[in-house]
Formats: C-alpha cells, structure tokens, sequence
C-alpha cells in the first residue's frame, strides 16, 4: 500500500518507520524534505521509504496527518484538499493549546468544569474532583478492574487528596493518580462522555479507563 | 467519620453504603428523605447509615456531591453553601447533557473537535481519528502494554475504520475500540490533555488509557 504521512515531527517518523518496516511505500511529506534529519530518517525506514512535499505525499492510497494541531489547516491547503477525495485519513492531530504552559489545553474549547463551578461556589471548601470516571458498580468494589486499580482525582487541597486517597484506599482502591487542580476536572468530566462510547463499543457499563505503564 | 451524601441516586447510594459498611456515620440528603427506596437504602445500608434533608446531610465532617450535574446549583443553594466552609467535598458529579440523546455531551463546553474540522475541510475523504491518545513510543510497538492492547478510534465511515483497524493489527495492536462518528474526535482529543497531566503524575511518558473490564 502507499502510505503518505503528513507532518514529519516525531509521530510522523514513527508511523513512516511502522508502515514502511511492513513493506508499505511510504512518503514522508514536509516543507523541508531535503532536510538532513529527513534524509537520516529515510535511510533509518529503509528503501520503501522517501520524502516528499506535501503534495507529494498527499498522492498516495492512504493519508496520514501528523501535523501539530495548530498546522493543520496550512498543511491540507499546501497538499491540495483535492488530493484527499476518496481516501482513508488517518487523523492523529490534537487542538493543544500550552496558553498557559504545560499541561495543555485545547483550541477547541473546555475552558470550564462543573468541578471548577463547585470549587468556586464553595471557597472555603477543599473540593476533590473524584469516582465521576468510573461506574458505580466499581466505586467500593474496584478489585474486579485488575490487582491495582486506580482512581483519578484532582483538587486544590493536597491534604484534602490525601484524605481522599485513604479513602479510595479504604475501598479497595490501590491509590489515586492526581492530575492537579481542580481545573483537571475539565479532562475527567470529558472523560466521561468517552466512558459512554466506550461502554456502547464494548458491551458493557463494567469497564473504566486506567492507565497502563508501558 | 461522619460522612454526608448529597444525592440519592445510584452513585450516592453505592458511595453511602461503601462507607456505612466500613464504620463510617453516614446521613444521606435527599428532598425525600422518607421516600421507601431511602428507607430500604438505610435498612441495607445498616445502623451507621440514616436519611435526612440535604441541609441535614452536608453537617457531616465530610460531604460526597452526587446529585446530578445539572442540580449541583440547587442542591448547594438547598444544603446551604456555609456548611461546606472547611470541609473536604467529593465532587462525583458530571456535566453531561443528552441533548442529542445518548451518547452525551458536556454542557461546560466541548461542540467541536480538530477531527470534525478536518473531516469538514476534506469531505470527500474518509477521515478516521487514530493514535492520537497514545505516545508515538507505542504507535507502532503497544505490546508493552500488555497482551491486548487496543486502540481508540473514530469515524464516519466503517469501511474506513475497518481499514484502519487492520493497519492497527499490523501495527501489533489487538484491535481498535470505535467510539462512533467523528464527533467522537471531542472526547478522544480531550483525552490528551488529560493523558499529560497523568504523565507528570506517575512519571513516565510510557504509558495510555486502556480499558479494563471488570
């Protein structure tokens, strides 16, 4: 199959590599595919592999775009929205935003969370943003998801987490992973309209996300 | 401890009887705290567990939020927001809006997605949102993560998904957990902010969400 790749940072030369190493003719498409860390990358992927512009890449049976995010828009306008008619795309593109440093945002909105409106309508209160990603039926009896399950939790008060963590512990949890402020709650409520899909996919409401270490 | 819950559905009651069970005074608050289903909740739940209004309820050292997302303001406002002051609140609710039906949305945000954009500037292409949750260390290389990694995609077309899903068996993968549409590309970019938040915490980028059923 020929595979073009659109966006030659670190996902695009992954990928390449991964098609190419399968026999798949790949061309890697880029402002600069003359550029010595492409040349380097093609002789890594092997001979099935080369680099192109854009719209050279764009020619192939199937389309990878792994641009930046914030790159999109030019990166199909340079390959010709015309070159993608009829084609698989692979999107791998995520709208980050890093406004305010790391951890990011996205350009696409979730600048609010329920949890954050409830922090704000109770200043005096330690809010902990915890058990929304996971069904009830998990809740105090989480031994079924595997020997360490996991919770994720966020909130202000590092004490308040604490409390919480020997709460989950109490219930059978093996810990919290703590992604933050309470503004974290923004990803774990976005969590869950995933969950839903996830559950119609699977066939069941017994299953959560956990994190799972390579 | 003396716990109080504010919602009596499902999550409040599984959460009430979880710390009931373990020794914890736990009242929970509900605008019907005479209701039968109450009643048969406290006999189950045992002689540390007891009914009462919200207000009654949020007295408690500790205060479980488990009403729906969209009654949060009601039921803080009913509970009276003073008797937060100084506690520890576990926020468990979620912002869900079904206005499409199921699956849900969020009602803090979420509308659009980088996925849906592309597919818009690309109509006639088949665009499948893919490899955007998971570090390009295990794009081409999951089995790190155990013996059945899975992939979350989406996409308008299953012909194209079903492509795609065999490029991920290629790619070492066990298959491709398929979200839906490519309105799906919302909750898998959301993802992503989430999934760095999680890298700082537990210290590695070398890792993902997977699903585990229970």
């Amino acid at each position: 199959m020929k595979v073009g790749i659109l966006g030659s940072g670190e996902v695009g030369q992954t990928l390449g590599i991964g098609f190419a190493r399968r026999g798949h003719d790949v061309t890697i498409g880029s402002r600069t595919p003359n550029s010595e860390p492409l040349k380097e990358w093609a002789r890594k992927a092997g001979p099935s592999a080369k680099t192109g512009t854009f719209a050279e890449a764009a020619k192939a049976e199937l389309v990878v775009l792994s641009c930046l995010g914030s790159a999109v828009d030019e990166v199909v306008a340079l390959a010709g929205p015309k070159a993608f008619d009829g084609k698989v795309v692979i999107d791998t593109t995520n709208p980050l935003v890093f406004e305010n440093g790391s951890p990011p945002g996205l350009f696409v909105g979730l600048t609010d969370s329920l949890g954050e409106r409830v922090q704000k309508q109770l200043p005096k209160a330690q809010v902990v943003k915890c058990f929304n990603t996971v069904p009830s039926s998990l809740m105090v009896n989480p031994k079924a998801l595997g020997p360490r399950p996991e919770m994720l939790i966020c909130g202000n008060d590092s004490k308040a987490k604490s409390r919480v963590t020997a709460i989950l512990k109490e219930f059978g949890w093996s810990g919290a992973i703590d992604v933050g402020g309470i503004d974290g709650a923004r990803w774990l409520e976005a969590l869950v309209p995933l969950w839903v899909r996830v559950s119609n996919a699977v066939g069941t409401w017994n299953q959560c996300f956990q994190v799972a270490r390579a």
